[in-house]
C-alpha cells in the first residue's frame, strides 16, 4: 500500500519501527496532492519544500511527540506564519499572518507537520470555495471545511483541521465519507482563528478513522485517549433522535439511519427514540440570531472598508445580523445556557445519541455547500459530535451517521463513535 | 475650560450645537498628549495627522453617530489597521495588522475617532509597560490596561479601551482615579483581540464619568442607555462584600469602603454584609488554573519561536500553565459554570454589591502593576463591575470602590454605579 493511504496511527507505527521516514510519508502525500488536486482543489496554499523540510527535521529529531511526522492540513481561516492565510476572501489575497494560531503551534509541538492550508468557503460562512467532492467532482464536498473534508477523503493527508459554527465540520465530512469531529465547546484553543461568531465557533478535526481524530485531539488538548481496544463494559444506551427535521432528510438517509439503528441493536445496544421537547423549540431560531448578530460585528471592518469584495450572500447575512436587536440576541444567549443545562440532564439516560449528519448525499453542483439543519442545534449546545461514514446513497455518494455525546465527554464520545464505526463497517 | 477636559457627553453636546468641532476637540487632546506624554508614557502609538484627518471627516459628515467626533484610545492588544499593534512585545515590533478589531470598527461606525494605541503590559499579562501614574509618576498606573487608565486620568482622551482577564481594567482605573467598567462576559465582540485566556478575556472601558462609559458601551454593543436623570424608583439593596481578602486591603482602603457604605446608607440604601460561602472556596485557584492553562496554549507560538523575547514572568506563567492537567482545567471550568449559577441566585436579593476595587493606592515603582485579588473572582464569574473614584488615600493617590451587578444587567449596573459616584462625590 502507498504510504499516502496510511492512517496516522499506522504511519506512526511504521515510523517508530523505522520502516517509514517522515520525509517519505510527506513525499507520498505530496505526490498524491500533485496528481489529484488539479481536479479536487482541496488546497488553498501548499509549499512542498516547507513540508519536506519539516519532515526532515522530524526524521533527525528522536524525541517523538504524539504526532511525530504526521502531516496535517489546516483550514484557511486558521492563521499560519509560514503560509498565506486568505480566508477565501479577495480582501486577504496574499495575507501572511505574524503568527501561528494556537492549534498550529500545538500541532508542531506534538511533532506534527504543517502540510498546507485547505480550501474554505468565504470566512467559513456560506459562500462556497473551489473544492470538489472527490467521490464525484460535480458535487459539493460540503462546507465550510470543504478542503479539509476533500483532502482527507482523497488520501492527500491523514488529518485536517476544520471549524464549525453551524455544520461546517460534520456536514462536509459526511458528504466526503470521512470521520468528522466537532468537540465540546472550548476543547481546543482558538487563538489565531478568524472568528465568525465567537460564541459558536469550534475547531473541528477530520480524518479517515476515529483513532486518528482521537490521536490528534489527545495530542493538542490533553484529553485522554479512548480505550479503543477494550470491548464496551456495558450495553450502550442509544437515543435515536430524528430531530430537528426528519421529514427533510432524503428517504435513503432515513433508511440508512434506521438500518444503522437496527445494526447497533443487533450488536447489543439498547435503543430508544429521543425527542427534544418544547423547551427546545426556539433553539433553531436562537442559533440563527446568534450567528448573524455576532458575524455582523466580527466582520464590521471588512463590511466597512471592503464591502465590494464581500459576496452577496455574506452581505445578506451581515445585514440580517444588524436587524436583530441586542435584546433578541441576549434572549437567545440566555436560552442557549438553558438548553445546555436541560440537555445535560436528558443525556444522563444515554451514552450517546444517533442522528443524521446531513439531510442526504452531497448535492450536485458547487453553488451551495448543502444544509446544516442537522448540525446547528448540537453546535449551539456545544456538545461533542462525530460523523461516521455509514453507507453509500443512491447517487453513489457517502452518507454519514452522527453520534452526539454529553458536554465534556469527548473521550467517551470518541470511544462510542469508534464502536459505531466498526459495527457499521 | 480647555476642550481636552470635556467629558465625551459634554463634547458631544458642544459639537451638536456647533460650539466645538471634532477637529478642535481632537487637536486639544493632541496638545495635551504632546505636553504631558513624555512624562506619562501612556501611548504606544499615535499619529496626530491620522487622528486629525478622521476629525475633519467627521466635521464634514453630518450623519452624527452616537460617538460622532469622540477620540478613543485603544489598548495595544487590540488590532488596528492604521496604527502599529505591538502587544508590548519585542516579537511584534512594528507589527501592522491586516484589519481593525471589531471594537475598533464598531467605534468608527458609531462616529468615533481612533486616537491611538495605549500602553499595555506584555500581552496584557503581568510584565509591566512604560506608563506612569499621572497622580505621581513614581507610582504604577496599574495594569494591564496601564496606558488607557493613565490617558483618561490625565485628560488626554475622554474614553479608552482596556481588557480584563484578571483585574486589568478595574485595578488601573482605581489606581488612576477614573471610572473603569468590565462588562458582562460577551457584551463586546472580541474579534481582533490578542487572546490571553479566551474564557476570561473581556474588553473593558475607561473614562472619567459613568455616563461616558455608558455612551460608549451603548454605541458599540446596543445595550440601552441607563436613565441617569431619573432618581431611583426604589431604595437600592446593597451587599457589602469584603471578600476575598479584606485583611489584605490597606487600612485606609478598608476605611474608605466602610465610609462609602455609611454614605450610601445615609442616601437611602439598604446595606447588608454579603459573604460568598464555601461553595466558592476554590474559585480563586480555579481562576489561576484557567488563566495559565489557556495562556500557555494561546501563546504557544511565541513560546516556541521567540522564547528569548518573552519576559521571565511570562515564561514562568506559561510554564505554570503546562503543569496543570487537562482534568484540573476541566474541573475548574465546570466549577466556574456552577459559580455563575449560584451567584445569580445570590444576587437576586441585591441591586448590586459594593467591594474594593484594589487592595489600596497604586504601589510605588513601576516594577509591579499591583495585585488583582479583588478582581479575579468577578472576572471568573463574568459579571459586570464598575470602579468609581471615591477618595484620596494617605499617599495622595486615588482609591476606588467597586460596584458589581448581576450577569447581563449591564445597563442597570451602570445606572447604580453613577448613583454611587454622585453619592460619594
Amino acid at each position: 500500500m502507498e504510504p499516502f493511504r496510511y492512517s496516522a496511527a499506522h504511519a506512526l507505527t511504521q515510523m517508530r519501527s523505522g520502516e517509514l521516514s517522515a520525509e517519505a510519508y510527506v513525499a507520498s502525500c505530496l505526490e498524491r496532492i500533485e496528481s489529484r488536486d488539479r481536479d479536487i482543489h482541496a488546497w488553498a496554499a501548499i509549499d512542498p519544500e516547507l513540508a519536506l523540510r519539516q519532515a526532515r527535521l522530524r526524521d533527525r529529531d528522536h524525541r517523538g511527540g504524539p504526532l511525530h511526522g504526521i502531516p496535517v492540513g489546516f483550514k484557511d481561516v486558521i492563521d499560519t506564519v509560514d503560509l498565506p492565510t486568505q480566508y477565501n476572501s479577495p480582501i486577504y489575497q496574499g495575507h501572511r499572518p505574524a503568527w501561528d494560531a494556537a492549534i498550529v503551534a500545538l500541532t508542531k509541538k506534538a511533532g506534527g507537520i504543517v502540510m498546507g492550508k485547505t480550501a474554505t468557503t468565504e470566512f467559513a460562512y456560506r459562500h462556497p470555495g473551489p473544492a470538489c467532492n472527490p467521490h464525484n467532482v460535480r458535487h459539493t464536498p460540503g462546507g465550510s471545511s470543504s478542503g479539509s473534508a476533500a483532502a482527507t477523503a482523497d488520501f492527500m493527508v491523514p488529518i485536517a483541521l476544520g471549524t464549525q459554527t453551524g455544520g461546517s465540520t460534520i456536514r462536509p465530512a459526511s458528504y466526503c465519507g470521512v470521520v468528522g469531529f466537532k468537540p465540546s465547546f472550548n476543547l481546543i484553543n482558538r487563538a489565531g482563528l478568524k472568528f465568525v461568531a465567537e460564541s459558536l465557533d469550534h475547531l473541528g478535526v477530520l480524518a479517515r478513522a476515529v483513532e486518528d481524530v482521537a490521536l490528534f485531539v489527545h495530542a493538542v488538548s490533553g484529553i485522554a485517549m479512548p480505550a479503543f481496544a477494550q470491548a464496551p463494559s456495558q450495553r450502550p444506551r442509544i437515543g435515536f433522535c430524528r430531530q430537528p427535521d426528519w421529514d427533510q432528510a432524503e428517504r435513503s438517509t432515513q433508511e440508512i439511519l434506521e438500518g444503522a439503528a437496527r445494526t447497533l441493536a443487533l450488536k447489543g445496544a439498547t435503543l430508544s427514540e429521543l425527542t427534544l421537547g418544547p423547551p427546545f423549540d426556539a433553539a433553531r431560531e436562537d442559533h440563527a440570531v446568534i450567528i448573524d448578530f455576532e458575524a455582523a460585528r466580527a466582520l464590521e471592518f471588512e463590511y466597512q472598508q471592503h464591502r465590494d469584495k464581500l459576496s452577496p450572500p455574506l452581505l445578506a447575512s451581515i445585514e440580517a445580523g444588524w436587524r436583530y436587536s441586542r435584546d433578541q440576541y441576549d434572549a437567545a444567549m440566555t436560552r442557549a445556557v438553558g438548553y445546555r443545562t436541560l440537555l445535560a440532564s436528558t443525556l444522563r439516560e444515554y451514552d450517546f445519541l444517533l442522528t443524521p449528519s446531513a439531510p442526504g448525499e452531497a448535492p450536485e453542483g458547487l453553488a451551495s455547500t448543502g444544509n446544516s439543519m442537522f448540525n446547528r442545534l448540537w453546535t449551539l449546545f456545544g456538545v461533542p459530535c462525530v460523523t461516521l461514514p455509514a453507507a453509500t446513497g443512491p447517487k453513489g455518494l457517502p452518507v454519514g451517521v452522527q453520534v452526539v455525546g454529553p458536554y465534556g465527554a469527548d473521550t467517551r464520545t470518541l470511544y462510542w463513535a469508534d464502536w459505531v464505526h466498526r459495527a457499521l463497517a
